[in-house]
Formats: structure tokens, sequence, C-alpha cells
């Protein structure tokens, strides 16, 4: 399907990361027509929502959720890896009109994937991830998500891992007994999991979703956890829609502690060493909408200067954002 | 015209960077009307590019370039500056289509406002830039670029000291040898300035036009580097309209010393401190474009991880751009 001839890093010397040159997926699928869904279920007799005489990815009539290799990886094997999870084979669905127990079940799965890309010994960071709507250059409106495990540990963790030292603890632990201290950025919340925006965000509905106990990945949550998580995320997700009352796009990244530090034999539970290496699950949202119509481009001071500039206070959107989560109920 | 006390930096703290809240900007002038071009002159008349009846911006009948307080700034003294340059009152014309002379006397204003913002207690980073397109949120399509003086280091400067750090010496020096040497991705070059294609490009059609000698900001540029400069620059924008045969939208960010170690009586030329605080004028144009039509979107991995994946090699956009180059010319 892919060749891997054609994935290259490179380091970018005067950011200080990588870059990585996959020249393939030039040629992905680019919003195919509902008929050509390539995320659909194959069902030969062609009915409505599966395609009839071509195989799909997804080779049988029906699915609850699916991951496999994407075709056109950023990331393969064996430096790396690049996945696709299917969240339903309804393609008209989202990830917030799943019902609870699918979106619970995914909870699931994302945990299945962080434990198993995270043994392999290419793999340093993995990172789950939705891209949604056309404004972040979704290519296939088929709900999904992605994971992609990186041979490297990537700019962002990185500096999440500076903040802890920075701050000599957890950062996203110190952030969220702020925000619940403060408590006007706080969106919703239940015993496992705190919604909010948090007070210096990059985007004007920036929101981030954090576990209440320090909890290094998916792997150290319980059942009751990974439930009340499924519920704070769709919560958020059907508010965010509910917003301007139209399907609202954004980036969903889940963060967790690198994989570094965990070597193909280890036990799953690795509460030790994910503390040592840092990490504390939080998922955070990036929509680029600023009104229901404007978007937010990053453009001179947010890519050359790396300076965001924000026209909404967090204090106003998380307002907003709270009433949209109340009708989005 | 704009209230200081709507103006707010708050450190964000997972991602180690200011976040700057600037509310009144939400109502900043939005796609005007043609009629209605606040960058345009004041012609009582009302002649076509002027306005009747109403000033613009610009209270004179015809101008060369103009240089004015942003109205709806992002900073404001006693905490840095932004400012507006129009580069022409010829509301058609864009920074390529500038007469050679034209072009080389911006390079002086902008050599002035450097040096004037510079020498400001409260600006510890002048920062020249251009957003064009409404693919990067171009909200005024008059020819125009943007200064902001920020009252700290920004994250982008920062990495590059931190690179010249890393390797030992110039970073920007040494990236540049390594161009010429290679030679696979230089666009364009004259005696005092080289085009390229960086090795390690974030974007599909990225380029950085770089001065040949160690020039830590346009201060320590002779009148014939500045005329280079121009010329290297009005090359590459004219080649990139001609790539795709349409007007390429780009942000276009000149990167120079921090003035930070520059006190208010220091004489104009900072050869020494600025060599000491580091830095290397170069201009780095990010293009969204990764076809004639397709945009290449910022999404999960370089929001949420900070890596970019690029579908295109720099070799191949470089050699593209080279042929956009002559025939542009």
């Amino acid at each position: 399907m892919s060749d891997r001839s054609k994935i290259e890093e490179r380091f970018n010397e005067l950011r200080g990361e990588e870059v990585v040159y996959a020249i393939h997926r030039q040629d992905r699928t680019f919003l195919p027509t509902r008929k050509h869904c390539p995320l659909c279920p194959t069902r030969p007799d062609g009915r409505a929502g599966g395609r009839a005489g071509a195989d799909t990815e997804i080779p049988v009539p029906a699915f609850e959720i699916a991951v496999f290799d994407n075709r056109f990886p950023a990331f393969q094997a064996p430096r790396g890896a690049a996945e696709v999870v299917v969240y339903t084979d309804d393609h008209d669905a989202s990830f917030g009109t799943l019902a609870p127990e699918r979106a619970e079940a995914l909870m699931w799965v994302w945990r299945h994937r962080y434990e198993e890309l995270g043994a392999r010994a290419d793999v340093q960071y993995v990172f789950i991830f939705e891209n949604r709507g056309v404004e972040v250059g979704v290519t296939l409106h088929h709900p999904h998500g992605q994971i992609y495990g990186y041979p490297f540990v990537p700019p962002v963790p990185t500096l999440e891992l500076a903040a802890d030292a920075r701050l000599g603890g957890c950062a996203p632990c110190s952030l969220l007994a702020g925000e619940l201290e403060d408590g006007r950025r706080v969106l919703h919340q239940n015993e496992a999991v705190v919604a909010y925006v948090p007070r210096a965000a990059r985007w004007p509905y920036e929101a981030h979703v954090t576990m209440r106990e320090h909890r290094a990945s998916l792997l150290e949550c319980d059942p009751q956890e990974l439930r009340m998580l499924a519920g704070a995320l769709q919560a958020l997700v059907r508010g965010y829609d509910a917003l301007f009352d139209r399907p609202f796009p954004y980036v969903m990244a889940i963060h967790q502690a690198p994989t570094t530090t965990r070597a193909a034999g280890d036990p799953p539970a690795l509460a030790a060493g994910a503390a040592a290496a840092g990490g504390h699950l939080h998922v955070e949202f990036y929509p680029p909408l600023r009104t229901a119509e404007k978007l937010k481009y990053p453009a001179g001071s947010e890519q050359g200067a790396g300076t965001f500039i924000s026209d909404v206070l967090p204090e106003e959107s998380a307002a907003e954002l709270r009433e949209a989560i109340v009708r989005g109920t």
C-alpha cells in the first residue's frame, strides 16, 4: 500500500524539531462522495452507507469500532506507526452523537492502542487525535480519529515535560487546581473529569478535559474513570455543536505520558515509569472558529513569532460554552 | 481609538509561552469593499482608489509609503507596539509589483522602524511581517504589512537563539552554507542575498531569504545589501505568483536580532550587542498552499504534537519554484 522509502524525517535546526515528509500522502483520498467513502463497511448488496462491488477499507458488512493501519501513513514500522480509528459504521454519526456505551468502548480501544503501540521500541510517543471539519483539513467525513506512534517525543509533549520541571511537579495537576479554585472557566465536571477553557487559551474556544486524579495515561484509569472521561468529552463536543448550531470543527488531541521509558516486556500498568517520565492524561480541543462564521487564522504572530493573539477572553468564551453545553445535553 | 485595559498577556504554562488577548480586535475592519478601504489615501474628490467624504486612516491625497499605529493593536505602549506599513497608495498593487526603488525604500522604512522601536525599553523584539491572502486571514487587501514590538522575546526567535547555542555559532550562517553547498534547493541569489527552500521546510513552498554575510539586523546592512534584499524578496514573490498563476498567499516573517540588550541611548549600529544576543537577518515565507487549490492545514500532528507532516519534498518544490521565478522575472 505504501512505500517506506517515501517517508523521511529531517531535523529543522531553527525550530529544533523534526519534520516528516510522507510523499505518497499527496495522493490520499480527498473528500470522496458518500458512495465512495472508504471508512464505510463493505456491503455487497450496495445498501446506503456501504459500497457495492468494490471493497472499502473495512471488509465486513457491519462493525462497532474499527482500527487499522493508515493506507497513507506519516509513520510506519520500524519507525513508528499511523492508524485510523473508525468510531462507527454510521457515516452520518459523529463523536458527540455516539451512544454513551460506544463512546465508553472507544476509551478502551484508545487504551488498548496506547498500550500496544507504546510497548514498541520504535514508538516513543503515542498520540491519539481527531481532526473534525474541512476547516482543519479533514478529507474524509465518516466519523474517525487517528493514532500516530512517533519514533521521537514531539515538541508539544516535550514542552509539557518542561512545564512539569519549571513548576516542580505535575503541571496539569496544578493548572486544574487553579481552574477549580477560580471557577470562571470551568465548563463541565463529573466525579472523575473536569472540562475547562484554560486561563491562557490560544484559541477562542479552546478547552481542556483533564482527569481529576493524577493519571499518566489511559492505562492508569479504572473503568469508572474511562466512562466518566467519555461522558465529559461527549458533553463538551455536543456543547460545541450547540454553540453555533452547526457541526463545530476542531482538533482533539489526547495528551498522555511518553512511552519512551517503556520496554517491550514491561507490565501493562506503567505507573512508576510514566510518573518518572511525566505526563497527565488530558484532552485538548483546538477549534478554529472565532465566531459562527469567522475563522481564527494562525498568521504572522502565531507562525513567525510563535505568539497567539486572541480576540476573545477565556472567561467570556467559557460562559458561552457553558450555556451551550446545557443546551446540548 | 483603543483601550489599553483591553490588552492582556497571560503565560500559558503547558506551552511555556505568552498569549495575548486584544479584545477590541474582534471589531476590526473585516474585508471592506474597495470604496471603504481604510488604507487608501483620503481623496476629497472621491476618485477611484480613495474615499469621498470620510477620511481613511491616511489623511493625505497621495503617498509613497505610510506607517502608523494600528487602530486595533495587539500591543500598545508602554507594553510594546503595533504598527501598519502601507506599501503604496495603489490599492491593486502588491509587494511583488512595487517598482524596484519603492521596494528598496521599504527596506529603509523597515530599518527605521526596527531602529526606533528597538530603542524602546518596552520593546524586546521587533517583528516585521506581512500576511497576504484570505487563506491566512487577511482582512484588508490593500498592500500592507505590519510591525509588532513585543514586550518579550517570543518563542520562535528564542528557538533560533537555542539553535545558535546548539550549533555553537550562528545557525542561519551555517544553514546557508549547507544550502549553497548542496545547491538543490537554492531558488535565487545575488551578491548579497540567497533564497532557498530549507532542507527541513515545514510548509510545501516555504522559502527563506538570507543575507550572505552575518548581519544581525537591517541596521547592519549597507545600502547595496538593502537593495539586493529588496530584489531577492521581489523575485521570490513574483515567482510565487507565477507558480500557479494566481496571487499566492503567504506569511512573510522578517527575523532579526532581539532588541532586548539595547538601551534607549545606544548608538544606532548595534553590531556588538546584537551579535551577543544572536540573530541573523533572514526572511521566512510560509505559504499555506500545497497545490494550486489545496491548502496545507496545520491539524492534529502540527497543533497537538508540534510536528509538521509534509506531502512534498523540499527538493521538488524548490525545482518548481525555481522555474516559476524565471517565468515571473
